[in-house]
């Protein structure tokens, strides 16, 4: 069983009300009876249980295929990128890029539409042995229809059309749309994106899992932290992880803390909190209200944003996960000289260090009035990761329930492309080119 | 002469307030004349000019004693990281870390405390020529002593003790000091950090420029684009782009526009963003008052903060930094199937694209009731970054003075110091350790 663990006593020190505790247990079972607004979304709750034996040797399978590749390219933006990312980041060595490797190394592209950010990845790829995942419900994405568009030329270039058709993995929609009408043609190996799974809540499907497994990560394991966090988030109750920290969350902001900075003291978990910003930012920010969701690593950034978060407006709250077990050991040397007066701390273990850093700023921040929400994972591994994904997801639904909104439409998403069409002059977008063109 | 332009017509449509005009005047008058809060902490208005050919030969110099390394490893926090982490990293190659490099790759280390982080960076590190700058005001603030104990440690056993003290430079105090004390004693090489210049206005000083020197970057050029900036941010007027600056962003605040969104759309950014944020975030952030310094790198972010920054609460504004000319060109394919239907942009430069999702985002979020400031880069070089960096701390200093507070200290940081030393009973903590065990 996994031993997430959430303490809230330091933002709520009288606990719950009855209101929350009432509006909390409402929004758990509008979302697990899915009777709520977006329940055709709601796929994810069942993601980690759904997987046969075949289904994930099938996601293995298509990520040996890429094993004599340098590097694998994941095409996709949001959703189809962070979630990879994120699991990625934190299970790799600190200084990966600069080691050898045995697994392919993992690239992102076409979730951004940088220029150089593309010409510098064609560079690299030049001459080297590389692989692509492309990520696209549609196919037709903006950016990430131009990275493919770019690298599917290059490796068809490269290693010829029929070679380079072996060395592509399409995650698509299951019958419609461009990529998965191209995969077809092609022969591109394919996995499916459900229809009832949203970007945001997509880690746990093939669009993160086959490029988690394709860096070399068991993928099982993961799969299983977040089956038994589903069942560890079922019951309306005060063991119920998930249901605690979206009535904390939602508790807080109804007091006016309207920022929610989410602290790690780890730095392979910066790309963790950026996921978690796209599931909460997006889910939560409509209809004029919602947590702002920042984040910071420390102590890193103790030393920039620290001086706000002690003394700045009283409007934030912080929620610290807290990493009990390091992957390495490493003690602080003595030294005879003893200048830098650290000869108190010789031979204790760093983390004990950051350790106090951490306890040592919680005092800190509570003192001066940031409330403070504690989740602690016991370590960073495929198993602890997949249950604290599987825990901030099924948080986020019924924290967004308990605001009032629908946690899994994205309509704002929708007006800068649409503006940029109208300014690209894509077909079919002729009266919105019109209409825009008199605003410049 | 500097092209860096700021637009506030989309964020203040009837322009500037008498009030405002009047208060940013006299901020500047103070900040100029020294006579404000904190104006032991000026040093840095001057940076830009200060060098002698000499001093910038020295640096360069001590750049140059690095060449065989394979790593140098900058050991520092908060100014005397963000800094050159931010140009280093604007300048670079998105995937510098895969390529063959003609200077040392840089890395970091003491910017934060991870035991896994300074594990993996000295099983990187071993049997690798590599070098260190070290950079502490005293020598002893935890996070940088802990790390350079560590590395200093292990370069004296990698190349001998003699030979160590030739690859270690010391960025310190001119008199004073723990770090002076040890780099007379082994004869490094050093550089003074200046008493009137604090850490996070010290990327102009060696504490940025030795880095980014090493990197292989113009620091002359770097200084010349902020010796300029200097003379365009002097008078009280409308084109001096710092005040503007400073201006706008006191006006959104006190209409209740509480945090600011620095938005990049070129990924080369994120770390001037970071770098940002610690300079206004630790300027402005005290009394319980200033605006909470948050960043995005678009479009990525337009696919994760998007939705909350289109329609979440109306108390943000964002302040965009276009680059105008990218540093490679690179045009979409055509396609004859066009699946995708991407042929209405091919043969167009991904930039245009990149500037149509910018233009519509502004659209969208201005529409959407979100204030937008435009900064205009030129284009990423030494010359306009350096520009860039003065514009900011400039504004910077104007914005604080006008907020009421004194820009140029950090009082709050060291309450989680205070703490973390009390938990480590650290001698000379005794009372405080006795105190803050009570608490737990």
């Amino acid at each position: 069983m996994s031993d997430i663990k959430i303490d809230i006593k330091n933002a709520l020190p009288e606990g719950l009300s009855s209101e929350i505790n009432v509006d909390g247990a409402k929004a758990l079972e509008i979302l697990q009876s899915k009777s709520g607004a977006g329940n055709d979304f709601l796929g994810w709750l069942e993601l980690p249980n759904e997987y046969s034996e075949a289904d994930i040797a099938d996601i293995e399978a298509a990520a040996a295929s890429f094993k004599d590749c340098e590097y694998v390219v994941c095409i996709g933006i949001g959703g189809s990128y962070l979630g990879a990312k994120a699991v990625v980041e934190a299970l790799s060595d600190s200084f990966a890029a600069f080691k050898v490797s045995a697994a392919p190394r993992i690239l992102f592209a076409g979730q951004n539409i940088g220029e150089d950010y593309l010409f510098e990845l064609q560079e690299l790829l030049a001459g080297s042995k590389f692989g692509i995942i492309v990520i696209s419900k549609s196919g037709t994405t903006t950016e990430p229809a131009i990275a493919f568009r770019l690298l599917k030329a290059q490796l068809e270039a490269q290693v010829g059309k029929a070679e380079a058709a072996k060395l592509i993995v399409a995650i698509t929609d299951a019958r419609r749309g461009a990529l998965r009408q191209l995969a077809t043609e092609e022969g591109y190996r394919t996995f499916v994106i459900a229809d009832n799974v949203g970007g945001r809540f997509s880690v746990l499907s093939p669009v993160g899992l086959l490029p988690i497994a394709v860096a070399g990560f068991d993928i099982r394991a993961l799969l299983k932290g977040a089956s038994d966090m589903a069942v560890k988030t079922l019951a309306d109750s005060a063991e119920n992880p998930a249901l605690t920290y979206a009535k904390a969350r939602n508790a807080l902001y109804r007091q006016g803390k309207k920022i929610e900075i989410l602290v790690n003291y780890n730095p392979k978990l910066h790309f963790l909190a950026e996921w978690w910003k796209q599931l909460y930012g997006e889910s939560e920010g409509k209809e004029h209200k919602g947590i702002f969701p920042a984040s910071v690593d420390n102590s890193t950034d103790l030393h920039s944003m620290g001086q706000w978060i002690q003394d700045g407006e009283r409007s934030i709250f912080e929620t610290v996960i807290t990493v009990e077990e390091q992957r390495h050991s490493l003690r602080i040397p003595s030294d005879d000289a003893n200048l830098d007066g650290l000869n108190y701390i010789a031979d204790r273990r760093i983390d004990e260090v950051n350790k106090m850093a951490e306890l040592g700023t919680r005092i800190a921040h509570i003192d001066g009035g940031v409330p403070n929400l504690k989740i602690s994972l016991p370590r960073i591994d495929e198993y602890n990761l997949g249950a604290l994904l599987y825990f901030f997801e099924k948080g986020c639904g019924i924290s967004g329930y308990m605001l009032g909104v629908n946690p899994f439409n994205q309509p704002g998403v929708e007006d800068y492309k649409r503006n940029m069409f109208a300014l690209l002059r894509k077909p079919g977008y002729e009266a919105e080119s019109e209409a825009i063109a008199k605003k410049l």
